[in-house]
């Protein structure tokens, strides 16, 4: 990808701030959030910062702390989600809770996230510290409504975007408005970075919700159908119950009651739907938003590999 | 205590920038996180914050926004450090994990961090967010260290202190650093401030150290012996099994294999020994350090408060 290659030194300059401030953890914990780390191919979330930060000329160092604290309070989430889902793999490779007991992977979340928090400080920025704690506050609203009330009956189109919002958006957004933040820009540029950011973060949650079923387990490292085996009914799923209203296997699915065999029918059944390609469109008409409100750029490097992500959003097979 | 009567209405503003903070929480969480808040009956974080801050003339609207931070963060802390002990009773009332499930437990921590980490931000000072995060990430590897390798052999007198500089000596030194960071204080003003708070709260984590045989259910809203039943070898327990070498009962608490007759006979010899004086003669000493460095400041009534806490720290039966 273009935009690995563009930002490759700052990108290994991130990494590294990441790396050494985790060699700090006691060391058994250390190896396995290293790990974590440096399995993060894609790196979206550190890019759009710094591609955010080379648009906007925000100081070079300041956004390098911005790109790791976003990383890194990615990271901690992950750790976190994964044990409340108690997933067994990420990433290809074990989860800290498949590995390690509750409590330090509780801790290993939490200490992910000072020094996530740390790493936002460090930009100097109080805006940016500001919207970096209302992001992590958004997140766990989201995932704590879900807990609660997503349980209980199929959401509606608008509370399944209202959760990829919390889930998602909120995190990309606060990547592509860093820059303005950081620059400090005009309130007209930031809302325009933080829009391009919401709407690349839905499109791309949408197309992770719809690889759930249309992946292989190799290319995503984590298995297939396991939005369903979580009880987590995404926007091609309801799609398809829109069409096969009463299907047991999905009421089965929302009771957190769904057996493999049901989980693998319905795998394959909407892999022969139209859910994917209805919810694929439904994700690139938020990529040409996105894309639109990029126009107003010059049209630098930055910006054609701003573009380059918002297009992988959509087209990856991972 | 005369602290809380010189404080009363910033602490009341502080107490309700949390309540609302809380209050936008899914519900029944929202409850259970504010009725912990609301139970958090000495508030001595919160006061020496704004202790500290009054001492330096620290801006008002910060000072409340540090102290928030300050008691939200402690109460993150002690969600998730009940969840990984497994503890079922905290300030009289149920913990969060002994009503709510591991995941809404977790949930709960983190979104109480963001809370906390949004009020640091809203006092508009970087210094001070940074030393936050430094704070937390201490906290966590402190926590850390003592999962990974406390509970081997018998910690030495050293090792314990660095585990209850992580676990409380360093966020009182926040609190007490605070003011002087807030009112860009000199560094020496800065140090001494530090140093006050670090000493304190060393004092104050023996004193809780020996309450835990010392006090009673009743008055620390908590189970006593809860620290043995934990595995957790504090100051007064070492001091008696140097003096009592090979005491099978602490081998097995070590291994968190004590039985209930175990630790009901052991907190019996610990009481009948000098383990309690011994420690308090140290909590004590402390306790001088700390108020030896307040002489340097203006006799005012906030000086005076900051006095009664050091004193009720090491005089208090809860």
């Amino acid at each position: 990808m273009q935009y690995q290659t563009l930002l490759k030194t700052e990108l290994h300059d991130v990494k590294d701030l990441m790396l050494r401030a985790i060699n700090q953890i006691p060391s058994e914990i250390s190896q396995a959030i290293s790990q974590l780390v440096n399995r993060g191919g894609k790196q979206l979330r550190p890019s759009l910062v710094l591609l955010s930060c080379n648009v906007c000329n925000a100081p070079a160092d300041k956004a390098l702390y911005a790109a790791a604290a976003v990383e890194m309070l990615h990271t901690a989430t992950l750790i976190h989600d994964d044990l409340i889902d108690n997933a067994s793999t990420r990433r290809g490779t074990n989860t800290l809770n498949a590995v390690y007991s509750t409590a330090a992977t509780v801790l290993s979340g939490d200490i992910t996230f000072a020094i996530a928090a740390r790493f936002a400080a460090l930009s100097d920025n109080v805006m940016l510290v500001k919207k970096f704690a209302q992001t992590l506050e958004k997140i766990c609203q989201g995932e704590l409504n879900q807990m609660l009330n997503g349980h209980n009956s199929i959401p509606t189109v608008s509370e399944y975007f209202r959760r990829i919002e919390a889930k998602t958006a909120s995190l990309f957004s606060l990547c592509t408005e860093s820059g303005a933040i950081l620059a400090g820009c005009s309130s007209k540029e930031s809302d325009n970075a933080r829009e391009f950011g919401y709407n690349l973060g839905l499109a791309f949650q949408i197309a992770d919700d719809v690889l759930d079923f249309m992946g292989t387990e190799n290319r995503l490292g984590k298995p297939v159908g396991g939005d369903l085996k979580e009880g987590l009914i995404t926007l091609p799923v309801l799609h398809y119950y829109q069409e096969h209203l009463n299907d047991p296997r999905i009421n089965a699915i929302l009771e957190k009651q769904g057996q493999p065999e049901d989980i693998r029918t319905l795998v394959a059944d909407l892999r022969n739907s139209d859910a994917a390609d209805w919810s694929m469109q439904q994700a690139n008409l938020l990529v040409e938003k996105a894309l639109n409100l990029l126009k107003t750029n010059p049209a630098t490097p930055y910006r054609h590999a701003m573009e380059e992500i918002a297009r992988f959003a959509v087209q990856r097979s991972f």
